[in-house]
């Protein structure tokens, strides 16, 4: 496909001492040559990937091309750039009206704007990037935590952990179909035909290697996406101090006045390697409450439940339970009927004072055995305990993020699940009895899913939808 | 003078798709050595001003030095960088966090953090860039108007006019005190006695040249740091019309209620080539007025009026002249004479009506001739007359001003009125019959003087106070 040239100033936009203004495409060159006027005697197309010192020209108001900044060019050629193709890096001094002059003149000269993540998407269309690497390259950009920092490192390398666990299932499912296709096709070859024993080892192999990789979405998840969290009790067990130490400043206001904390908060915070998605709640304290505002507040809180990872159950621990306790209870128990993928979680708040309740106590009112934390909120007294657990229960062991093949998103755990659904379903037809060009075409459709992560086969509008998170110049 | 590696992130913060980091000092290479793994055989040092692609390393809390993204790296040996020390460049993905990580690198392997403008006030210690191309650069970062961006381009040029009417005016001086001098100091070798006449002509030419860049300081302030311009008036007679013409956008409310425009609004406009900063007063209305926010209105009024250097009296020309018109020509005589500098000029709105009042009439109240543009600022009819005797009357003819030797700044300014001063003083001493050792004096202050615009001669206050101006990084 011909492309046309893109330009955009892909550093910041703001005030700052250089600013980086990007151009690719075939016209590259020609752009620089009519807008940057090399010093020294080589032209910029004799000099590949050297900074050469220049007059940046532009077009302005009043006069023609004539320059407006002394400044560095660096030329890219296809293939060894970014993107594949011929790209100039033009380095002017920060200046947003220079910068915004500069960026005119590379129209002015024949390049267009580039859209969103359109450099990138470039890359990938050639070859330069995997979809995988994209998207670990858009959490790099994203990152706010140091553990998705590691992870889209990690992700970005060429030779990444999770690059090698597709290449290996990818090149697992292809011997098996060529062997196989290999005995049908030239059945006079005298190959001697493989067993479906042999087959469904093959399937099983590839299976439970499917299948760890798609643990590692539950790592995956809880260090990108984070944890919905959500916190819930009667009022003044201390539900804001929880939220508070979590998120380590103070975002709630903790009080004493009953049902202070009515509007839903919402935050993030660090527990440990796991990134928890916060949600304070109104306390639920009626299940029917007269006051209009509270009816919002409760009704938003059951939501907040219902979509819960982690849901903390907040108790008093230095009081008996009190008849809103015991209707929190019983109320949690309709929610993980409803939401059985929630991780439950008593906190015996208050434990600096004398305890009122026990664990056993609240696992006999829920009915059944729920891990349990006794913590002061106030003084930290029991907390690691509390987000060792909860990095326990989410991390799934995967501590190094950068050695793991690790699953980042829904979109590549949707396509692995998938490609898990259609190797079971070659398994399943084996054992059955079915012949090997029976099931073949489940795992067609299985290396079709896998081909879907990397991108070597694509949906051309969730590309699209990847790139368009990108920011202009990237 | 030893100096110690400095490190900042030279791209301005934020979101972005690639970052700047520049590191400067004799250690700069062995920083990079410890953070940057380059793709290749070739170490960094062997490949100056050329972009290598590898890994940039950084110390994270859970792991040690590791890769945590790939980027490029440029090294630029000392003489030939910008600060003129040995410089690094990495340039990383733009993520906030990323870049904050590879700056707290830099750190951890031996920079130090860049105060503001350190980078180039290193370059100015290093003699890579005058002090008046320092104070270019800091009006191209800062630019907001298409001159400001072409004067500050002109005067970042090694040769700029500006560079060369300064070199000349200091040639000259060198060549005259030095042949006096060795007149002086050599009396045996038999070398003419210069003439008094001699001196006196060159002292000539250099005030006049000296004269002549003085001048363009009005150019440069116009079109620098702008024109505080006070528009005046009675109430109704269309100042917030006129305003808003101006600055082009409705900043100021119009309405026909007297009084409406109560609080002063500042903002900036461009008249031509000229930057006006406007402010728009309370009418001038009563000289006591009964309401105290009327009150502080006027005296605030009355300030910018003492202040102003282009004062807009606006009357409406389709209405006789009234009492409170009357009332601020006679304010606007007190005016000029406690302020002279200011430039009035009478402006007859409302030119789409029948006319009812003459420049005469204008002129005889105010007892002498008044430069006077009868305008609509309703239909636009007449505004070009207005801009061009603002623009003749404040850029003294110096249209282009990448061509000419434009004074940018009050510092400059100061500098050069000192040398005129003393370069006077000396032609004065001279026609008096003084001898030339006298006045030699006065000519080493002038020579003094044109040193410290370029920073030859260096005051460290001075020099601080221009590089804090500049932003970390720069």
């Amino acid at each position: 496909m011909l492309q046309d040239t893109i330009s955009a100033v892909s550093s910041p936009r703001g005030k700052g001492g250089v600013a980086v203004i990007r151009i690719s495409g075939s016209n590259a060159l020609q752009i620089a040559e009519r807008m940057f006027c090399p010093s020294g005697s080589l032209p910029l197309q004799a000099t590949p990937r050297k900074a050469r010192l220049g007059s940046l020209l532009a077009p302005t108001a009043s006069i023609d091309w004539s320059p407006v900044d002394q400044g560095l060019a660096l030329y890219f050629p296809s293939p060894a750039s970014f993107t594949g193709e011929d790209v100039i890096e033009f380095h002017c001094h920060g200046g947003a009206l220079l910068t915004e002059t500069l960026l005119g003149a590379t129209f002015a000269a024949g390049a267009r704007p580039a859209t969103a993540g359109e450099f990138t998407r470039r890359a990938f269309l050639n070859g330069k990037l995997k979809l995988h690497q994209a998207e670990a390259l858009g959490l790099m950009l994203e990152a706010e935590t140091e553990e998705q920092l590691l992870l889209a490192s990690s992700g970005l390398r060429e030779n990444s952990p999770l690059t090698k666990a597709l290449n290996a299932l990818y090149d697992d499912l292809v011997l098996l179909l060529s062997t196989a296709y290999a005995r049908i096709d030239y059945p006079d070859e005298d190959l001697a035909d493989l067993s479906p024993e042999e087959v469904l080892t093959s399937l099983q192999k590839i299976s439970t290697a499917l299948s760890a990789l798609l643990k590692s979405f539950r790592t995956g998840h809880a260090v990108v996406e984070g944890i919905q969290t959500t916190i819930c009790g009667r009022p003044n067990v201390g539900k804001s101090s929880i939220y508070n130490r979590l998120i380590g400043e103070n975002k709630a206001i903790v009080t004493d006045i009953p049902g202070t904390t009515r509007d839903i908060l919402e935050h993030t915070a660090q527990c440990g390697e796991v990134l928890l998605r916060l949600s304070d709640t109104a306390g639920i304290r009626d299940l029917q409450s007269a006051d209009p505002v509270e009816q919002i507040g409760i009704e938003k809180a059951r939501q907040k439940l219902a979509d819960a990872e982690l849901i903390l159950a907040v108790f008093d621990g230095s009081e008996a339970l009190t008849d809103a306790d015991t209707a929190l209870i019983a109320s949690l128990k309709a929610t993980l009927t409803d939401n059985p993928r929630a991780y439950l979680l008593f906190v015996l708040n208050k434990s600096d004072k004398p305890a009122a309740v026990s664990p056993e106590q609240l696992n006999q009112a829920f009915g059944k055995a729920v891990p349990c934390v006794a913590v002061s909120a106030q003084s930290g007294e029991g907390w690691s305990n509390l987000v060792s657990l909860i990095q326990k229960t989410f991390l799934e062991g995967l501590l190094d993020l950068s050695q793991n093949a690790i699953i980042m998103n829904a979109r590549q755990n949707a396509c692995l699940v998938s490609a898990l659904e259609a190797v079971r379903r070659a398994e399943k037809s084996l054992s059955l009895g079915f012949t090997f060009d029976i099931v073949s075409s489940d795992l067609e459709e299985a290396l079709e899913s896998i081909r879907q992560v990397d991108g070597r086969s694509v949906n051309e509008d969730i590309v699209s939808s990847i790139f368009a998170h990108f920011c202009v110049g990237k």
